[in-house]
């Protein structure tokens, strides 16, 4: 095996001959402030905590049956357990290049990929479920088997690790499997022309490309994508309902369609690999149809927060502005999707929307997910959980729970939280875009050398941001600086110098012959925002959301007087003020309002009544003070109500 | 087998021992007017038609498997589809009792008790599932099994055979099956300690006490009542989420629960089972329960069409006023079964709301299930469909068809229609109430005699309604005339002489002696109805909704000028007026008003936005007219958008 793979590299290197506006930076490293607090927090916490979860929930046990090192009964219900091991692995991986693994979580990655290897069998085939449990029945249940979709994993796992590491062992056996996988498939005679139900091949297949250097790998994630649409997989049925094909993304030829639709993730990732495959290719109809994509996603049917999805039975997108608050289902891994295809589309485009929704998704929809000790989980992430609410069990209860019976979710976070340095650096030949004031060391290449950056910035809770030139190649280089939709206002200085700030399409640029020790400084304004959604979201109507910096604020129960109901708080929209101590939630910001408690109008039996005639005007309801506090810090007190949408008077 | 039973009874014949405040009408027909029309349509169309749909899914071939008659593979994955089979043939009895079946309808019931009969095992057992599909695992799933709520289906229509023709050959099979339930299940050692999944053994086996006087029945029922809340079944496990013990009533003691939660119909029929044990037994604690959970729906669960259930994944319950318009499930059968359980209230207590609801979830969430042509069906009965919607599939989208893999709702439809005369008219010693205006001929007894009546009522159009005396006893008896909240103003005559009309909890009394030939007149006020929701209900907050008599109305696309799209629109609320000319719909009386369309203001990518500034007025839109319809004709004319809250300005 030929590697053509740079080390330091993060999720994706894209190849010389890639059709990208931008690349990302050739090394990264998070050094400071809130994403730094929370990689650590998922380096000592959240990985090796999820260790002992694979653990119990038997997912270690089961790879340890197919590598017949362990015996007894095969324990897991889903046939894609495996891939919450290898994005466990995945996360290992970044935390190794970050410097932030230690020789524990090291070892035991080690171990973990010397089970896998025991596991596989000769002609590459490792999928502990098909091996153990439904022993010959490899590649015969494409709709429901997922076996692609682990591939997918295994292989994104054993590109991180080679890249984090240089250790190609795992990279050797995902070549087994994917190369088995290459000459079972297609339309030839005696191969199997089908797709999988769930996507995420694709994106690993494209990626595998650009770490062997062959084509072969590239040329099946285009078959993946051709095939679906054309009705291979027949429509999705569950008992007592079917889905139809676009839960599996088989409804349509890809090139051809019109709105997201189906189940989240899958459209999602599948979205992804299309990206890829656009920028390895060039195949300008790929990204006519990612951007139309996203572009409908965006504008109909993605919640205040980032997270997408509306419906908990086929967790799937809904009809366009069909964002109920409370039924949100917000899975938190459409949210990774949703941040991963941003990337993407930034890198083939260049255009600030895309860096504008990864960053309000990250630090809400996906960071809403886990609690702030960062050991227990939200699979779903509502904006509005009701007084009063019955918690369901199970998985889909807002409340956090320690691990998942489907635990995508989870391993999904660490992988993201421990390769974020990634996302937030670009270049093209001339120009170094910052695109994420994520404090940290980036370099980046251009075509008159490399230029390496400090960043420093005091986001999420103020926008205090420095830039500091490291290296710099002698030749000029333009700084290209995305200017959040969410700043009002910015100051911007160069060496002590304020320069004017002129932002377009969301940018502004600062071309100059850099110098070491030169610094840009930044200054966002971060005041808070009244926002209101289109009036076709009706869960929203005539109520207003807070915002302040990337993020969105909610409402809990525990920061309401004792006696008041978040259910009958109504905002009174006078001045709203910042408040430093929350209760219970140390060194958070939340935002003060004043409201009124307005009890609902409820006829004895009945909620519904007639209006009441115009001169009776509503009860004014008594005064009360509320905290708002981030989105992303719900649910770490005690149970309660929750609401992001405020009606307002 | 000793009967003692009624020719002439409906679903619930009261023993002489019941504590009922009211008993039904010893004989009903329906003669005239809206419900004859519905009953003449499920006479000629719906229950013909579905004859071939129960032949064409495999429910009539599977039950044939059992009885050896037939030949093949068993072709339902369902346990439960010989309880569509059971509702028809109770849908087929009703409609004899009636005169509205004809001979090959009574044919075709009387080949399908044969194949029942042929089926049936030696020791009493049937249910094809169990027989044919898994043939060993009787009563081993109870969880999922539904054999004991197949029994029920079974006891009640073979009650109803029986009633209606006296004829007592499926009542014989239901008794070996019910006797064979009642040696099987019990405390005592050797014996099944478990509920069923799915409630609906409990009416059934206290009717089939009504009807043979055999107390077993009943001891059985409160066993099966009493047994529910201890955690027999466990959590209610589908991948990839648990739903908990609440889904199959499982999770607390009935006597002890205080909210409705969990699957919706679960949650109703076992609340029916309780008021009829309550009715036989005066078990007061039971009658407490009821009441309780009926308020707490009621007030905080019920849509504005009497729909119940908010959640598609689990068929369930949501929260306290989560009742999202477009997510809204209110599946057919839970407004059938809140019908049943409103039906049992009333005669429990006497009291005018649980009339008051079943009329309005009649005319609203139960007969928006089936088209007008009365041949295809809705299983889920949202408030709103969106522009744009993109089709599901399955029985889950709110389009209608012609049959559905989970048939439940379309039988259950038919078997209401077929006896809704006996859902009217109810009597104690001294007075005969009438709590539905259903023109028919019912008789009553009282402790004076029976009291006959013809009721002619022009609702739902018109508020005009006579009650004329057919036959009466010669001392005074009381007629208690319900008056529904709806009604705006009351103008009452006996016999041609206005009297006045003082309602008091929802009645006005007339005390009189009657002769054949009284007429009583009423004449109930049906204003065009503005009505709005709890504020907490937040999909409806700012909106209007509109009634007129018991009718609920919606907006649909089809009724919309050329151009504007339904999601837009706003009402001005300018006197509405009626229409009696409704595009595509002969026969239907509409609503119009004027409103404005008002495109959502929507950015360039993002659907969420600063609020504008105070001085800056909302973009007033063009003026349209539309026409509201009743809600229960929507979806009969090309595909569109439709809403039954609209925002108001």
């Amino acid at each position: 095996m030929t590697s053509v793979d740079a080390a330091g590299a993060g999720p994706i290197r894209l190849t010389g001959d890639a059709r990208a506006a931008y690349r990302p930076a050739s090394s990264a490293r998070i050094t400071a402030g809130f994403w730094r607090h929370w990689q650590q927090v998922n380096a000592s916490t959240t990985t090796p905590g999820a260790w002992e979860q694979l653990h119990r929930a038997g997912n270690v046990h089961d790879l340890g049956l197919a590598a017949g090192t362990t015996s007894g009964q095969y324990r897991n219900d889903h046939p894609f357990m495996d891939t919450d091991v290898y994005k466990w692995l995945e996360a290992v991986s970044w935390l190794t290049q970050a410097g932030m693994a230690d020789d524990e979580l090291g070892d035991r990655a080690a171990a973990v990929v010397a089970l896998l290897g025991a596991a596989q069998e000769d002609d590459g085939y490792l999928n502990s479920y098909f091996q153990v449990a439904q022993p010959g029945a490899r590649f015969a249940d494409l709709r429901w088997g997922h076996e692609l979709y682990s591939a997918g994993h295994l292989i994104q796992a054993a590109v991180a690790r080679f890249r984090a590491t240089g250790n190609a062992d795992l990279l050797r056996i995902a070549v087994g499997m994917a190369d088995l996988i290459d000459r079972s498939f297609g339309t030839e005679p005696g191969r199997i022309d089908l797709v999988d139900g769930h996507p995420g091949i694709e994106t690993a297949l494209v990626e595998l490309y650009r770490t062997t250097g062959d084509h072969r790998y590239l040329g099946r994630a285009e078959y993946f994508l051709d095939r679906r649409g054309h009705g291979l997989l027949g429509p999705a049925r569950r008992p007592p309902d079917t889905f139809g094909p676009q839960y599996w993304q088989d409804h349509v030829p890809f090139r051809d369609a019109g709105t997201v639709q189906g189940h989240a993730v899958r459209q999602l990732y599948l979205m992804a690999g299309a990206a890829d495959i656009y920028l390895e290719t060039g195949d300008e109809r790929l990204l006519a149809a990612c951007e139309r994509l996203w572009e409908d996603m965006a504008a109909t049917k993605t919640y205040l927060t980032g997270g997408v999805g509306s419906h908990h039975l086929d967790e799937a997108f809904g009809d366009p502005y069909e964002l109920p608050a409370e039924r949100a289902y917000c899975e938190t891994c459409a949210a990774i999707a949703s941040i991963q295809l941003g990337w993407r589309l930034f890198l083939a485009t260049g255009r600030a929307r895309y860096a504008e929704l990864v960053e309000r998704t990250l630090y809400n929809g996906f960071l809403g997910g886990v609690s702030l000790g960062g050991d227990t989980f939200s699979y779903v992430n509502p904006l509005q959980v009701r007084d009063g609410h019955h918690p369901t069990g199970g998985d889909m209860d807002p409340a956090r729970v320690r691990w998942f019976r489907c635990a995508c979710c989870p391993p999904n976070m660490m992988r993201l939280f421990a390769s974020l340095q990634h996302y937030a650096v670009a270049s093209d030949s001339s120009a170094v875009a910052v695109t994420q004031y994520i404090s940290g060391r980036y370099r980046a290449e251009t075509a008159e050398g490399e230029l390496e950056l400090a960043v420093r910035s005091a986001l999420p809770w103020h926008g205090e941001t420095e830039i500091r030139i490291e290296q710099a190649p002698s030749a000029p280089v333009a700084l290209r600086l995305r200017v959040p939709a969410w700043s009002d206002g910015m100051a911007v200085g160069v060496n002590g110098v304020p320069v004017p700030a002129c932002p377009q399409d969301g940018w502004i640029v600062i071309a100059a012959a850099w110098a070491a020790g030169d610094s840009v400084a930044l200054s966002f304004g971060t005041p808070v925002r009244l926002v209101r959604a289109d009036p076709r979201v009706d869960a929203a109507r005539d109520a207003v959301a807070l915002e302040r910096g990337p993020l969105v604020f909610c409402f809990e129960s525990a920061d309401l007087p004792v006696g008041h109901r978040l259910d009958d708080l109504v905002l009174a929209q006078d001045a709203p003020a910042l408040v430093r101590q929350v209760a219970g939630l140390p060194g958070m910001t939340g935002i003060q309002v004043t409201g009124r408690s307005r009890p609902g109008r409820r006829p004895l039996w009945w909620p519904y009544g007639p209006i009441p005639p115009q001169e009776e005007p509503d009860p004014a309801g008594a005064t009360v003070t509320a905290t708002a506090i981030p989105y992303f810090a719900r649910g770490n007190r005690q149970p309660g109500a929750m609401r992001v949408w405020l009606p307002s008077s």
